[in-house]
């Protein structure tokens, strides 16, 4: 059995959803992967990645930051992100999340990096935008929220290798150009903790 | 209480699958949506949307195409494409699906489309691609694989509305010179079914 089989949590998947039995942890008939397999009912509870919505806001050549006043990573520097919603859009969600955290009206301008981190499930969509209006302040999640230079971002104190990824590919372009879209995948280096956010290769890494 | 913070199936999230308790179904303190919150050791359990990787195959200037032998949309034609799981990346799920449902083996180029479908909590994500070597067949949730000139897409018989857009906007790209990245929502016409797939706006559409 590889170890891909056993990525995830589908083993904390203790009971069913739909009627509150057992489960077991197999591979069902014709898969590949062990699910979560209900022993009264039989459903399967699937679990899947998820998407993580967030803004990279460009206010006279400044970003918008946030410090997180949550865990995981209290005390370190983000771009404002966070969990998409059943109902909502990516723009929709990663607008909510803005409002959210830093109290920032924004308008999305385009999709700069989608960002897979297959290691934890997660997938990170980072939307270039625009603040409405030139107010912010710390939302409940936050303790600080700042426009940084570019030369001025606090690298030493970044919250996750997702944040790092998409602002060294957003100060390339800018070096270069225009932002364009990237595609990547951050691969987490095994056996190193979440906290260690230079422990990663960016693979697959193509761009529009 | 709007109608979207009853979207999704929460309701149908009826025992926790932490300790098997019943769940109850209200907005918890500070939040703003419903969730399914157990009445016994108090976890949420958490409904996100679910994100579909899948291929736009080009070869000799046509694209590959599966006719589907699975519900829903039996026997209509879709690209190869389904649900990304835990443990992978986008891309490798679109290769994936493309071995499952084509057997086909392909490289991906680009992610072409990403498109938000917020009624039924799914998101598309369509990459350009090529055939390693010009063998393909049906697999088990295919009846046929077949290479369509750009003119001759079985239009008439398309399986869903993110495969109708993603081929509009792929030709429209063709037209005029090669194809770029589109981000767009999907919002189905209220009171349409999911077979009604002209029944759509595309909103949000931004090019990369």
């Amino acid at each position: 059995m590889s170890s891909k089989i056993l990525q995830g949590n589908i083993r904390k998947i203790n009971f069913c959803q739909f009627c509150g039995g057992p489960n077991k942890h197999e591979i069902p008939d014709g898969e590949e992967k062990v699910r979560a397999i209900c022993t009264r009912c039989g459903k399967i509870t699937y679990e899947n990645p998820k998407m993580v919505v967030g803004c990279l806001i460009e206010h006279d050549k400044k970003i918008l930051m946030c410090r997180r006043k949550i865990h995981p990573s209290y005390g370190l520097w983000t771009l404002p992100a966070g969990y998409m919603e059943i109902g909502e859009s990516a723009a929709e969600g990663a607008i909510r999340e803005t409002w959210e955290e830093a109290n920032a009206e924004v308008e999305v301008q385009s999709l700069f990096a989608q960002l897979d981190i297959p290691l934890v499930g997660q997938t990170y969509m980072i939307f270039l935008a625009k603040l409405k209006n030139p107010h912010f302040s710390p939302g409940p999640e936050s303790s600080e929220c700042q426009l940084f230079e570019l030369d001025d971002i606090p690298y030493d104190s970044l919250a996750f290798s997702s944040m790092l990824v998409t602002l060294n590919l957003y100060i390339e372009d800018i070096k270069v150009g225009r932002p364009k879209f990237h595609y990547g995948v951050i691969n987490k280096r095994p056996g190193t903790s979440p906290s260690e956010i230079h422990a990663y290769t960016l693979d697959f890494h193509m761009q529009s």
